[in-house]
């Protein structure tokens, strides 16, 4: 019974390895489809997290079986409850990376700028994600509390996308209504975009707190 | 057995109820805060938001109790992680109503306008979440499928507050650039608020997915 128990908790490990995996891909494809416009890989990105959803599903009958059939109790029971509650955030990440890849097939992003920033954002957001799945798989708690300080990057980066924005307003031609309109709709876009690598943040600090609960047993959640 | 069972979902929904109403106070002292400019109040709605991740946990216990003690099966298993998944959406409905008291305490929101829009996002989502709460507790699927096809009024609303913006951007006296900064300011803000009331839409619809799923058995997600 308890040999069949830990294959299952391997299972549920390599299962969750594999999720991270997908949200990583799909973030990475999501931003690539932003900067080089690409519209069939924002197609893709949207089709990929159908398999983060499917993944979760998957997990979560796992850890209800888990739960049911074998009963774990203190340190196990929390690892299984810490692994519905991650899997939660994870599939939100696969949202927040489709809704980015969404805004680049509706949208015909034309402001002049080479969205610096936001790469920035969204090579610290893969990070988080990264180093949250590695810290459940490692039980590292060291390494998911670097992840919940990390955060603070992230919200600083979005801070500064609002400042670019405002530039941008600000440097808008007077004269001509229809190009300002244009480059409003496109302002709104990015700081859409910027939102959502934002909470991306969110869910990979939430994901490194439940690891930090199964590990310690104490969940404490960061301010957002 | 049984009969303690029982009595334990009664529990289950009293306090799923409890979360639901206080997931609506706080939405709406959000936007009480918004409309009077009412710091004070917008900081009550912050604290609030702590009350609804502590029912979220206490309800989370109460689950894994029934999961592990009860060992149910079909209907009630599935009733059981409908409300382990509901939770963590309505702990990001507390989440998103305290991010908008958040912009009420550190903005000083000036724009020339009477947030009509924004009130009509509140006032739909509001009934969003009361009545996905209410079809979990009357297992109403037709209630249930009614919120999750009212996401769309939602959705539209977001896009008139754009307009709105747009509107604003397009109207910013060319001449001063501090007003034009101070109004850039306000935009994002307005538009973070209306993100802020699509995503606790969404989360509503999600809700109302998990009633839909204790019920049939079936989860089907709407495309955000």
């Amino acid at each position: 019974m308890r040999n069949r128990f830990d294959t299952q908790l391997t299972l549920l490990n390599k299962e969750i390895i594999e999720m991270g995996a997908l949200c990583e891909t799909t973030i990475n494809a999501a931003v690539k489809a932003l900067i080089e416009k690409d519209r069939a890989l924002a197609k893709q990105t949207i089709e990929a997290e159908k398999q983060i959803d499917q993944k979760e599903k998957d997990i979560e009958a796992l850890c209800l079986k888990l739960l049911l059939q074998q009963q774990p109790v203190a340190r196990d029971l929390r690892l299984i409850s810490a692994a519905l509650k991650m899997i939660t955030d994870m599939e939100r990440i696969g949202d927040q990376a489709a809704d980015i890849a969404d805004i680049v097939l509706v949208a015909d992003l034309t402001l002049p700028t080479d969205f610096q920033d936001i790469k920035l954002m969204a090579e610290a957001t893969i990070k988080m994600v990264t180093e949250s799945v590695e810290a459940f798989v490692q039980r590292d708690l060291v390494l998911a509390r670097e992840v919940i300080a990390y955060d603070d990057v992230v919200d600083d980066l979005f801070d500064v996308v609002k400042d670019d924005v405002i530039q941008l307003i600000g440097d808008m031609p007077k004269a001509d209504k229809e190009i300002r309109n244009q480059m409003s709709l496109d302002v709104i876009d990015i700081l859409m975009i910027a939102k959502y690598f934002e909470r991306i943040g969110d869910h990979a600090t939430n994901i490194a707190e439940w690891v930090e609960f199964s590990i310690t047993g104490t969940h404490t959640e960061q301010e957002e």
